[in-house]
């Protein structure tokens, strides 16, 4: 049977990422649907994910896989022939896992206080962020990757960041080369993949959508 | 090799119990270690868990595991001969991993306001957390447990609720038979179970714990 892959997706969207970014490591064709969150969100989109109404959606032969963490793991275990994301050791397993759960728990409910908020509550987000920034940068250590020498889960769940970090040094006004230049080198790394460079949108792109998102909640 | 496999608990915590009923669901012999969170934490837990310092830690041979949804999936990949929790199938798993993000994300975050709010706030709560549970009886449907007729990986992560739900009706001012009758036979079915029943304590003193919480944190 041929494989319908489709995958519901918005640009700016560092979970949409993740899946683009397993689909091209494991060289799986997919259709792109773009969708449109803030005016008018598919009929599809609705019906593929009426508990969250959010994307990305990857529909796999007409059947609905959300939230992008799982979605990647699905597509590991799909096409386990090509480019292994999650290690096979349950105990190394385990660490991915937890340190892509605490990305999502941490890392991206502080990264959207960075934009979202003024003053006080602004530069208590901004500390936060650099802290949990640093704690993911000493868990780097000296490796390539997260995983060690292999591109690979942790650093999929991550790397959507690294198209955004202009915006938040913009917003946060700190630098992240002067706080965290490991995890900068890591991003530069991993931007030398396909998969990444050819799923990660233009920084200036970002910070422009930033920008209409702060009109639009008026905090502008 | 012997095994060697320790939980640090502390008795209230849905958490914990699932960690306690995946392994006695495969037959594990490990040595409980109860934790006094409130005054004084343990050396091994701070050692263990640096990141969150926060039960259940499972420690096998030596080696940490955090956050109980993570150690529920470690214990079954490890212990995989006897009674398998999550499906192998990948369309299956990744429903079933996505049902237990959503009581992590929606209904855990929502349980804390029941009993951590008042006035409107509360009501506010009370109302998110019925459609909650509505939405994942619908998803239970007329089936004996979450994955079909064998007790699994999302009964184990929902199934700690079920002797916190005196303590949400007493402080939310709701009836959960009345409410959610389809639920709360599906938790007697699993309290059927002596993984369960021995796992979970005494609802009544939930309550009390609850209470005095609620004290502590100037909430009565």
């Amino acid at each position: 049977m041929a494989e319908e892959v489709i995958l519901l997706n918005f640009w700016p969207s560092m979970f949409g990422m993740r899946t683009m970014i397993a689909l091209k490591e494991k060289e799986v064709k997919y259709e792109h649907r773009e969708e449109d969150l803030i005016n008018n969100k598919s009929a599809l989109l609705l019906d593929m994910n009426p508990i969250y109404k959010k994307i990305p959606v990857l529909i796999h032969n007409g059947k609905p896989i959300c939230e992008s963490v799982i979605q990647v793991e699905y597509i590991d275990q799909i096409w386990s022939d090509k480019n292994p994301l999650l290690p096979t050791d349950p105990y190394q397993r385990a660490q991915a896992l937890f340190w892509a759960d605490f990305i999502e728990k941490k890392l991206c409910v502080c990264g959207r206080r960075v934009w979202r908020t003024k003053g006080e509550e602004l530069k208590a987000a901004n500390k936060e962020f650099i802290e949990l920034l640093k704690i993911l940068q000493t868990e780097l250590g000296d490796k390539s990757y997260f995983g060690g020498d292999k591109f690979g889960f942790v650093d999929i769940v991550l790397i959507g960041f690294y198209c955004w970090f202009p915006a938040y040094e913009k917003f946060g006004n700190f630098s992240m080369e002067s706080e965290c230049s490991v995890l900068m080198t890591w991003g530069k790394r991993c931007m030398q993949r396909d998969s990444v460079s050819k799923s990660l949108p233009d920084p200036e792109r970002v910070i422009g959508y930033v920008l209409y998102l702060k009109k639009l909640f008026g905090l502008e």
